[in-house]
């Protein structure tokens, strides 16, 4: 293995024992000897490749965002989806790869993380995503009568960010059954009309 | 003042003191020093009422439930709601109490996050509730065909950790504004009908 590549290798050990550690017990508490340790990395080499526990944090969210990214993406090349299917989808993906992932989940946890005073680039990013596609639902005519694209954007921003944090405290909330019956609802409209 | 009052009052200080150190800072960084230093009282006096940080931690959060439990029982007495308008008027005043008072705020908090692993008390008792309201409403016929009251309790509980969580790092989410286009959508169904 050349140099470059066994570099690249320990990095990303470092990055996913990171996010493990994170993730288990949050950025405050994490240490970098704990980190070091997990990767089976020393911690010169860790310090070699990461300056400090921010660093590595930063290195974390960043690939996070990439993840979340190559989400949107696939869902997006998907031919023949409504806007409202598209969010759903792409709502469907990111939470399984939260459920799977520790990178992803450590990624949004730290996005709402009191002890960690970030830039919330992640949390700002996917919020102006769903707003987005919804503005588009909304100009052609995919949304409800009486229903702004502002209302479902905070509503669907809301229900991701729930869905997270309580699946990071409660395993039940762990199966994905969850964004099935948020999707649900939000695709059927909850209140029985008048005269039903 | 007599002595009960004057020990009530200390009380009552340290709650609201550890309740302002815990939302800010998060559980673990919270000190018993800056505690006690921020309440105006000697660390003696702290030690006399709380033998531990999580002794203050399990007051606040019982404090914060008690106040859960007077928004529900204000809002089921106001007659002629329906069971959704019920949860939206409980949710608003939860979300303006989450808003305005430290000590449902850090409740509502440490119920969420990983370096206090608690027993969640606190959100099990609110899942539970909303539950249980649902379950009314679908009996009743006020949900809309197609939606289940468990489905429905679902997005009404992650929207809520969701607009809670929003809130607490991001200070446009704590307008209130959210809850109300949270229920705009809820109340009236987001998908255009076919042929409308």
């Amino acid at each position: 293995m050349v140099k470059q590549e066994r570099a690249a290798r320990t990095r990303r050990a470092l990055i996913q024992a990171a996010a493990e550690t994170f993730a288990g017990e949050g950025y405050v508490l994490a240490s970098l000897p704990a980190i070091s340790e997990r990767a089976g990395v020393s911690k010169g080499a860790l310090h070699f490749h990461f300056e400090s526990k921010d660093a590595l944090a930063r290195a974390v969210e960043d690939e996070a965002a990439r993840a979340v990214e190559r989400i949107i993406d696939s869902a997006q090349r998907r031919p023949g989806l409504t806007r409202l299917e598209l969010l759903a989808d792409v709502m469907r993906g990111l939470m399984a790869r939260i459920a799977g992932d520790a990178v992803v989940r450590a990624g949004f946890q730290m996005d709402g993380d009191v002890t960690r005073k970030g830039s919330r680039a992640f949390s700002r990013r996917w919020q102006a995503w769903v707003g987005e596609v919804l503005r588009e639902a909304e100009r052609d005519g995919e949304l409800a009568e009486g229903v702004s694209s502002r209302a479902m954007a905070t509503t669907v921003v809301a229900a991701t960010v729930g869905l997270r944090v309580l699946a990071a405290s409660d395993e039940t909330w762990r199966s994905g059954s969850q964004v099935e019956q948020v999707w649900s609802v939000l695709l059927s409209g909850p209140v029985a009309r008048q005269g039903s």
